[in-house]
């Protein structure tokens, strides 16, 4: 087997590193091809788009917090590999999270806004399930809440997502070790919305005064207590997250947990109550590492798609800061392991954001120093390609279109004008609006899209979308698409839609080079969740 | 160096594997990091939606006429590697095709619509000198015209993208032994517009009557003239090129070359007149290939970004399948090559194009035979996921968008009503309008962006564009871009912007392992430009 010819220089000097490569690993066995553990972070609504946006602030931002340009996924493409990913549905051009993460989790095709079911309906072994068969620690990890679509794709079988009641009971079924997000209300029973009952006392107390007691059940089931008996622990605060050694279940809010602009702050205070993306990340794996087996971990940055369908830019930019903090984070924890293989994706795109240029603020004409201009030409480009400051104005958004809205309509009805409106947008963001604005902002019309019932298309007054209103279906919210609509221009940013594209998405992966190998092709979603299922062992 | 302990098994067959991969390639010295040839293939305009629209209709379209499913894009990724690549220019957010072309030919960074310069406007040596200097043949390819921005880049060296009738001196100099595309009448002195010149009489016979002779020049330059002086033969239909053995100079349009609905048609009959985009890169590549140095060719799929800019979706599918059909025959000359680094990326993506999920056509709620829907649920998604049915009327597109209004334009102004538009539209697209919606499409209003003498910009009524008018500024063309916000819904397709979006870009690499890896990261694409030329040897 030796007996090669061998040239001179490089020929030697890379088999050297071929031969010292497959040495230096743990043995090359046919379990190369195999991980101990699989690290899956989904970034919701994450497509090239909002990946665009990070990479964006970092390299072109005048005051970029990221001192050194470098993202998370820099790190990830010096040691890994990059695929690309489609996510459609069995029948569908677009998905939704539901489905898509129910694909990723399975392998198998589903029908849109099913959980953890094939496209006929059947349930089928989801990850979380295979890596318990095998013996592994798991865990599940989300910024939305853990009921939520994409945690619940990796642990349930509903046949359709928004049966929020009845997914606790999935969760405790499937049993992952570590369940870590927000959405107490769905765990607890609908007495603990009597302020006066001792249920209510207890529950506060429990939970250090830090959520909001409600519940949002029409049942008296206590599944908390459930999962006591199940011999979870309970995390309410990151103190208490802190603490957790074992099997934990952490709900750190009512429903879904701070947005990222609120966790940027929280990331500046020390004595933040609420735990950090980052921080539930490495909590889990500090708990999950424990398991000699491996572990299996799904990490959602579950708010980019929250922020997207409302084309907030700001907030979506705080989101990816949030995703890059925790993947960060993640990466020194893998720093030098052969044995776990990481992969981050998203499940789709959503909004369809992008810097574009415009025939607004062109430039003025100027001279250059070069050669080429030297006979007195001007540099005069013919549009306004976008001056890179605004993204630190971006940066510097202070409350999400959300929660300026939340502000408004607080206001006594009478003082909910376009003035006021005005006013709180231009103090808490660096790109002002003017009254006229506002009053296009708050314009209401007949719902073009009316049906009675329908979980978001059931008003029958709704604010008016000059263009594209079938795309904007989340219609309560329309008025911060509204708002970012008016800003467009100023923010140099545009948006396709209120709700999801078909853009294809990353798979970036690190861990064994024959393990990682077979991500680097153009994959669908079921395949890209087959290959990870198949990377345990 | 062997003294190496061996493992067994796996070990001792991935060594060997290794060892033969090294002695399998001609002799792995130091050039094993560089090519013989390179071939970069731009996609203009064509990000990752643009590619998800491919792979889209590939995968789901119910007649796809990619038979096997499998794109040109998935044997890049079966033989190679991907990367990422930010395309923002010195001190913008978004880029123009010159700059990013420059980026790409030079590897330094360039101002906006810039020409082969640094951003201080001093020229900059650019891939096809670097290869001429090394002994190389080189070729430039367009299905634009050979004067636009992305090709010019590649040879000129010029203050904007602007100057198209100094472009041609600029080519000569450089001297690429094959320039093939579009652009005639940049070419031909102003005399050759009288028709009963002899001169015109002439070009007509030189041409085979296959092109209007037109001039584009304020001059009396005569280029072709100069060209045959500098040893060029030239070519102006199928049948010439299909000739040419040596240095060659193809202008097969007075200006751009047939649209991608034409080229389709075309590749079905065997009498074409105008070469394709796959005919001229093969021709090309026969020509170059006999260089025993090697060659550097570019190849610009140019009319994808044409299509996006007017947001017309069935001539971007066209224009996807065309530079599909040029890839696949690249890769098939390239097969079992190991000389050869391939490199497929974009300039930009345009028009932030997207499939997406709406609030109208909602399917009934049905049955599934699977477990979970037993008790008698019915399969009920919120909202319309999109019927990959579209994807065959979208192919089914018979004009442009652009030919549809050419087409009204050229009616008596008093036939130019919304009914006739109407009918025209309904004539050639699936995708029906009323004509309330034409009333939309050609309603005017006096130009909110006006600018006196602006080349785009410069008309004082304009179409009427209901929101963010400010991104469309190609405003002769808007009309368009209306009419895809008019069949919007019935599409299922989202564009956000008449300009081009930050969007990072994919990177497709082939060739040689150790020449490829670098092209694995995210990168800028001066940095992607800066290995490309590092490539060549």
């Amino acid at each position: 087997m030796m007996n090669i010819q061998m040239r001179k220089g490089w020929a030697c000097c890379l088999i050297s590193v071929a031969l010292l490569s497959c040495t230096a690993s743990d043995g090359v066995k046919p379990e190369a091809v195999k991980s101990k553990n699989v690290i899956m972070i989904i970034g919701d609504g994450m497509g090239p788009q909002q990946v665009g946006l990070l990479l964006s602030y970092a390299r072109q931002a005048p005051h970029s917090v990221l001192a050194d340009r470098t993202t998370a996924l820099d790190r990830m493409m010096e040691r890994g590999r990059l695929g690309i990913s489609l996510t459609y549905t069995a029948d569908t051009l677009v998905t939704d999270s539901a489905a898509s993460a129910t694909q990723l989790a399975t392998g198998k095709f589903a029908g849109a806004e099913m959980l953890g079911l094939d496209k006929d309906g059947n349930p089928q072994e989801n990850i979380i399930e295979k890596a318990r068969r095998l013996g592994k620690a798991t865990g599940l990890v989300s910024d939305t809440r853990i009921t939520h679509a994409t945690p619940a794709a990796f642990a349930a079988h509903q046949t359709h997502r928004s049966q929020e009641n009845s997914i606790p009971e999935d969760l405790l079924a499937t049993g992952a070790d570590v369940m870590l997000s927000g959405g107490l209300s769905y765990w607890l029973p609908e007495q603990a919305n009597d302020k006066n009952s001792a249920l209510h006392q207890q529950l506060a107390q429990m939970t250090g005064n830090s959520i909001e007691i409600k519940s949002s059940r029409k049942d008296a089931k206590n599944l908390l207590t459930a999962a006591q008996q199940q011999g979870y622990a309970l995390a309410f605060n990151k103190v208490q997250l802190q603490q957790a050694t074992g099997k934990t279940l952490g709900l750190f809010a009512d429903s879904g947990m701070a947005n990222g602009i609120v966790e940027t702050q929280n990331r500046k205070d020390a004595g933040h109550v609420q735990p950090t993306l980052k921080e539930m990340s490495m909590q889990a794996l500090e708990i999950l590492s424990r398991n000699e087996q491996g572990f299996f971990l799904m990490i959602e940055s579950g708010q980019i798609d929250w922020a997207a369908h409302r084309n907030d830019t700001g907030l979506l930019l705080h989101e990816m800061l949030r995703f890059n903090d925790t993947l960060n984070a993640v990466l020194d924890w893998a720093e030098n392991r052969q044995d776990t293989l990481i992969i981050v994706t998203a499940d789709h795109e959503t909004g369809g954001f992008g810097f574009s240029y415009s025939g607004v603020d062109i430039p003025k004409p100027h001279s250059l120093p070069g050669a080429a201009f030297a006979g007195g030409a001007l540099f005069q480009p013919n549009f306004n390609f976008g001056d890179p400051s605004v993204l630190d104005k971006i940066y510097a958004q202070q409350l999400s279109y959300h929660d300026i809205f939340s502000q408004f309509d607080r206001l006594p009805k009478d003082r909910q004008t376009p003035l006021k409106l005005t006013e709180l947008v231009n103090r808490y963001t660096e790109f002002k609006i003017t009254e006229a604005q506002a009053v296009k902002i708050l314009a209401t019309e007949a719902n073009p899209l009316y049906r009675a019932g329908h979980t978001s298309l059931g008003e029958k007054t709704v604010p008016k979308m000059e263009v594209n209103g079938e795309f904007f279906v989340y219609q309560k919210e329309n008025r911060e698409n509204l708002l970012a609509q008016a800003v467009a221009a100023s923010q140099q940013v545009v948006w396709a839609t209120g709700t999801h594209t078909s853009t294809p998405v990353f798979v970036f992966v690190t861990g064994r080079e024959q393990v990682t190998q077979p991500f680097a092709k153009i994959l669908h979603h079921t395949r890209l969740g087959q290959l990870a299922i198949d990377a345990l062992h």
